[in-house]
């Protein structure tokens, strides 16, 4: 027989539930729970498109009667606050008489924050924190930087040439990159609140920034533009600076250059998406301008690889930044 | 029991002997040796360093009696001329009493191009020829190159940022890439008969240009100067265009931006070394400058990938230009 399940491994599927409503869960954090009843899981739930419902209350309704003395797996505080939009989460968890409530990361929502914990506790409940907190908190970065930060989780989307090209001298783009790498670009799109451009390339390659994927059209993101200039075309925010971008979790920025540099100048990029086609372009357009370097050593140490893999002939590296918090 | 290995199996342990000579051979072709008695390799050879002992004659003294009645594999059809500087490989073998020769690559020097099969099986030996021709030319690509081109095998390297800066705007690049990508750097130095730069490298950071590499301080190559003034330092020699390259099999281009373009513009450059590191520069030193590239349709299909890997912190990509015979 194989050892029993830790909390941790628990834990590590209600984080991975999570992920299912990273893309839709806005304005509400993507949460995933898991109901454990004698070592067997009885539910599962995350958090539903637009926020509600929460991850508890769909795992609380699939579970009935089999919540009754099982032990919760919840990769973010349950909420302690009533909402007109539903019950909260501890209140639930209470009713449904589970024994045991573990939780990865506290909520950092002023209205939560340990009082969730506190009242399940106060209710009899046993209750576990900070079991996989980092990865919880990875899993919902986009949230979590705009709760704890009040600005969005922000990805750089560049398509480059070996040589660090994103277009040719005439500035012409299409295409650098082959089929399946722009079929992952639109992926990514899908999983992004809004998409921001700056006026350069609407002006040279009038994006229609929409998910063209089969049963994931409804999918496509606001669209934003960053103009000094004020006025956008119909269809799109104006938006003034980097610093500027409200209301969204999640920006994908896909360029050009002037845009791209602006948000790393402002230190405003969390995720680098870099598409790279076995090509060498020489003397084209470069992927950045000055982005406020100092020198060499000041370069090193801000960026982590977490994903590389081949797309068809082209490479997609991710790299997230390093922030010693 | 295993299946007995076929021809092409024992070919590939001679396409690998091989290249133990590659970096040494010059100015012959780096080739390898397998002789086989009963199912059983009885003696290896390979070129050794200047060019003699040739494979067959290493492999024919390391197996002496053995070898009668043996077969032979070589991947590269042996010499059929003497040399002042020993006995021509066919004739060796004919005089060991091997039964059967299996031969890779035809040799394209007019000197033998045939004749060394043909007077093996005048003499009686089985012959077989072709088999894993292919991957015994790579083996030896730069000597093949030079034989068949008249040109040398010429690898560029280029250390860039993911943005595919070589440089600050400033013209500062130490360091770019990390330890181990520098060490690996260093091997590939040793690997080379000739490295050059161009006089703009030269005056920026008057580079050694050795193998600083325990045990291979030895190997440091020829350095080669890439200059239209006709002039070089001590113990560099001037290079007029990349086409005037002459005397040496294989050449390691190792900057800068101007140096490189000139090479991909005139198109000799058969294989990428690319190091990359993760950082982003923005606005510096662009890794190349016009290579009179007319379309982006016209930048693809030329390099292919042949190996990738991670040197600490900084990526190794290779690629190989792709040319239709
Ligand atoms: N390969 C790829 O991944 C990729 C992706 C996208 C684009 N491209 C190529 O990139 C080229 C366009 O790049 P680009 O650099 O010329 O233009 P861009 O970055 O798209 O747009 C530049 C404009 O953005 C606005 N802007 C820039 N920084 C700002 C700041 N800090 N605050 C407010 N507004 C700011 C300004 O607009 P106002 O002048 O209106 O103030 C500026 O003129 C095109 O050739 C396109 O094909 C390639
Ligand atoms: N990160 C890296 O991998 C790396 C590697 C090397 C260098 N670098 C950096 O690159 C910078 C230097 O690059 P660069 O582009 O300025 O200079 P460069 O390419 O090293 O040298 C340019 C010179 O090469 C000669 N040249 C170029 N094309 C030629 C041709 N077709 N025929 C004959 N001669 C030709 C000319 O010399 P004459 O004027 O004498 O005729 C020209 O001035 C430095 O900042 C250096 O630190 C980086």
């Amino acid at each position: 027989m194989p050892p029993a399940p830790t909390d941790a491994d628990w834990m590590a599927a209600a984080v991975a539930l999570s992920q299912r409503g990273r893309p839709t869960a806005a304005p509400n954090p993507n949460v995933g729970c898991l109901i454990v009843q004698r070592g067997r899981v009885v539910a599962r739930g995350w958090t539903q498109p637009g926020g509600r419902p929460h991850a508890e209350a769909m795992a609380l309704a699939a579970a009935g009667d089999a919540a009754r003395g099982a032990t919760a797996y919840v990769s973010l505080e349950p909420c302690a606050h009533a909402s007109p939009r539903g019950p909260c989460c501890t209140d639930a968890l209470i009713a449904a008489g589970v024994a045991r409530v573990v939780v990865a990361a506290i909520d950092p929502d002023p209205r939560t924050d340990g009082q969730g914990t506190a009242r399940l506790r106060a209710a009899g409940i046993a209750v576990g924190t900070g079991v996989l907190a980092d990865a919880a908190r990875a899993a919902m970065a986009p949230w979590w930087t705009r709760q704890t930060r009040g600005a969005p989780f922000v990805t750089l989307k560049l398509a480059t040439s070996l040589d660090g090209c994103i277009a040719l001298a005439d500035g012409s783009s299409r295409w650098i990159t082959g089929e399946r790498a722009r079929a992952h670009g639109h992926l990514e799109r899908a999983r992004h609140e809004a998409i921001l451009v700056g006026r350069g390339t609407l002006l040279a390659d009038a994006p229609r920034l929409d998910v063209r994927l089969p049963g994931l059209e409804a999918r496509s993101p606001k669209k934003l533009l960053l103009t000094r200039g004020g006025t956008a075309p119909e269809g799109w925010t104006a938006v003034a600076s980097p610093e500027s971008v409200a209301g969204v979790d999640s920006l994908l920025v896909e360029g050009g250059a002037r845009a791209a540099s602006a948000f790393l100048a402002a230190d405003r990029v969390d995720r680098l998406l870099l598409y790279r086609a076995p090509i060498l372009i020489g003397g084209g357009k470069a992927a950045l301008g000055d982005i406020g370097l100092a020198d060499l050593a000041a370069a090193h140490g801000r960026w982590s690889l977490v994903d590389s893999r081949l797309l068809g002939s082209d490479r997609l590296d991710v790299y997230e930044r390093i922030r010693k918090e």
